[in-house]
């Protein structure tokens, strides 16, 4: 006999027990279903890729931890890093086949080399939702509605949504003339949080020159004490202009105006307490051109933004000559699972049964199967335990199993064609009823 | 700028667009909720694993097929090419962890570098449902179960599930002297539904060097004209033989009561009608050792089996000491799909939504956000036209999508906060109506 293989995954990679992928698919159905629920639909894009559409546009960074190869037939591939290139990639290629404006989901897994550490994988799954589309305020409001939506369904509610706008802070550097310095100044801008006022300051005293110009971007990322204030603070740092009948008149006061439609589509629909507008949300350094956001769970700011998005002017741009604009988030489904752990909100399931038929009589086996078969055609959710382990072994096993309801059946019951149910929980049983009232007591208790 | 980049995939993969990619998610959602009613739990692993664990087992054909190479850290890793190995290794590393019989499903993709052809693509997508632990006749019934509740749960009814028993038909060669030789006799018989009766026989005599051995065979494999006189001509073929008590007193007999046992619990659950017993199966040089199975949709038999598997008695056997035996089955999707698509039954859908509320008037852009804010919260999946389309581009839209509903709001009905209510396909109106009435109506049609 050859010798055994030691049994072990990569490193950085991980098998799902079923506690652990049943709570994910839960959770996957859940947003799954906000998704549709908003009119987005699914697509399906290869895992591999030929790595001149991967890479084309990414920097040495993210080179150094994608998974390349030669294929057999000796062509450069790679795992996909994120969903937004593949993506991407599908408009470019299928943009005459699809409808405008294109809403999707897309929830699958991506693959970084990154050095492993602490809740972070080398592979694991993204959430991505986009539309991409004509540029109104009507789509970028539905995904910051849905980043709401979606994260509630999963039971998340207690997060806020930071928002602000690319454009507004753009006019702003334009008016401070500190425009070829934007990226030094939203990349020290984006570390607000981790590295305090004072040396955001100090760093931004080494870009600008000038205190006075710091002590203004320091006073327009402060914002001020309310979504009105703050939109106020942002158009007259700007610079915003409006023509005589109050329309705006250039690209700050668009911009303004944009944030303003938003804000009525979320006091329209009830959800305006759930967004702040905080100047300091940029994004740093990505390809945002519009609405940004982050999303942070109130109890556990620390594990940084569970969903972030925003609008982008050129989706496709390495791919095709149009320019495709489109606003879209996307949520880090493993950092908020492991989030929600931390919190003691991540519910566990042990299986999706509703009730166990014990093994009481070995020859009542065929006995045991018509009755589930019947219970299964109504909707209920069955298993017959098919092993000859003790009582004790199989009460053990359905506790761990998480299943709420027994079912006891022995000859004598087989004949008179009755059952005892027993709630696993409270110990209630109910003797010698029949697979109606089974059902019944079941499918109530499981609406109620 | 840069020159474009052609946006293409690889040779034989694919994207899905989003007809195909919601059909096949309900197709899953659909599978994945069958095989929860029998009390199957989803595990998940990695796609790429170490190529000693994937390949270990291998022969030179699969070797050539998989997606292999080094990464980063020098790691000998390749992507997974089934769903079984990688569970075989899940099973052995987790033992001691796992409640037994474990009985799990995983669909998901895997790949191999197959010459591209009509329905055979490198990235497909699997789905495996096992049973580990302990060997009894319920488990393997509740596979044989399973596949036809799953099937007609995705609405595949007109199926014949062909079955019978390896160790039957090795008990039967034992008898014939002809042990030595099963394994190629194995993939002549497996070959009789394409090469035909006469083709198989001229093959069997090369091997079995007698007429006399070879019409036997014919005779076992062809079988009887029900399920009780095929298994009669079977044990009597491989010479079971019983006790004083009638109680299988050799091997044959033993796998003849396993298949009696397996058609009780048929015939209880009121299924025995879809399952054939036919001696032909065997799964060619297939690991399997118990019952083994095929399905085949009887309007497009040509396309091969569509779900098939058995029972086995060493799972993991490459990385463990314990022999754990099982029983499982899996069905090709997309094959499936491919099938469905043939035959005109594969349903698509445009979307999953319920409603479209029309873009009638810019002004109203919030007030349509807040109707449709209103109507999630119902259950009812709605989507707001966000762009300026003019009626006749937007009715087109929501036809492509296959919306059912739609709602149209003028400014006038905004103020009275009423709406009307559009069936898209019949054009029934429904004027000036509550936002209740409009969710009754539409939560109504959903629910006949």
């Amino acid at each position: 006999m050859a010798t055994l293989i030691q049994p072990r995954v990569l490193k950085g990679f991980r098998d799902f027990m079923p506690d652990a992928e049943i709570r994910r698919s839960i959770l996957i159905q859940k947003l799954t279903n906000a998704f549709r629920s908003y009119g987005f639909v699914p697509i399906d894009t290869p895992v591999l890729e030929y790595s001149e559409i991967l890479l084309r546009k990414s920097n040495g960074e993210t080179e150094k931890q994608v998974f390349r190869f030669q294929d057999n037939g000796k062509r450069d591939v790679a795992l996909r890093f994120d969903l937004t290139v593949p993506f991407a990639r599908f408009v470019a290629e299928h943009k005459d086949a699809l409808y405008f404006p294109f809403k999707r989901y897309h929830i699958s897994k991506v693959w970084r080399g990154e050095k492993p550490q602490a809740g972070r994988y080398r592979e694991f799954v993204q959430c991505d939702f986009d539309t991409v589309g004509p540029d109104t305020a009507a789509a970028d409001f539905e995904i910051l509605s849905l980043m709401k939506h979606a994260l509630s369904a999963i039971g998340v509610n207690d997060v806020t949504i930071k928002m602000s706008h690319r454009g507004v802070f753009n006019a702003f550097l334009t008016k401070l003339q500190l425009t070829d310095k934007s990226e030094d100044i939203l990349r020290i801008v984006d570390k607000l949080a981790k590295i305090g006022e004072k040396e955001v300051k100090d760093q931004l005293n080494l870009i600008t020159q000038s205190e006075e110009k710091s002590s203004q971007i320091l006073t327009y990322i402060a914002g001020s004490n309310s979504f009105e204030s703050t939109l106020d603070l942002m158009a007259n740092m700007a610079g915003a202009e409006y023509d005589s009948e109050n329309q705006p008149a250039n690209e700050a006061a668009i911009a303004v105006q944009r944030l303003q439609e938003i804000r009525d589509m979320m006091i329209a629909s009830g959800i305006a307490d759930s967004y702040i507008l905080d100047p300091s949300i940029t994004r740093g350094l990505d390809y945002y051109t519009g609405v940004v956001y982050e999303t942070f769970l109130n109890q556990l700011p620390s594990i940084g933004s569970v969903c972030s998005g925003g609008r982008y002017d050129n989706l496709a741009g390495l791919y095709m000559k149009e320019k495709i604009p489109g606003v879209g988030s996307s949520i880090g489904l493993d950092r908020l699972i492991a989030g929600l752990e931390q919190l003691g909100l991540a519910k566990t399931k042990g299986s999706f049964l509703d009730v166990e038929i014990y093994n009481l009589n070995k020859k009542l086996a065929a006995h045991y199967q018509g009755i589930a078969s019947k219970l299964r055609t109504k909707g209920i959710n069955v298993e017959v335990f098919t092993d000859n382990k003790n009582m004790k072994q199989q009460f053990k096993l359905t506790t761990a199993k998480s299943v709420p309801w027994g079912i006891l059946i022995e000859f004598a019951d087989s004949e008179k064609n009755v059952m005892t149910l027993r709630n696993l929980q409270t110990r209630e049983q109910f003797e010698s009823i029949t697979i109606e009232e089974v059902a019944k007591i079941i499918l109530d208790a499981k609406k109620g």
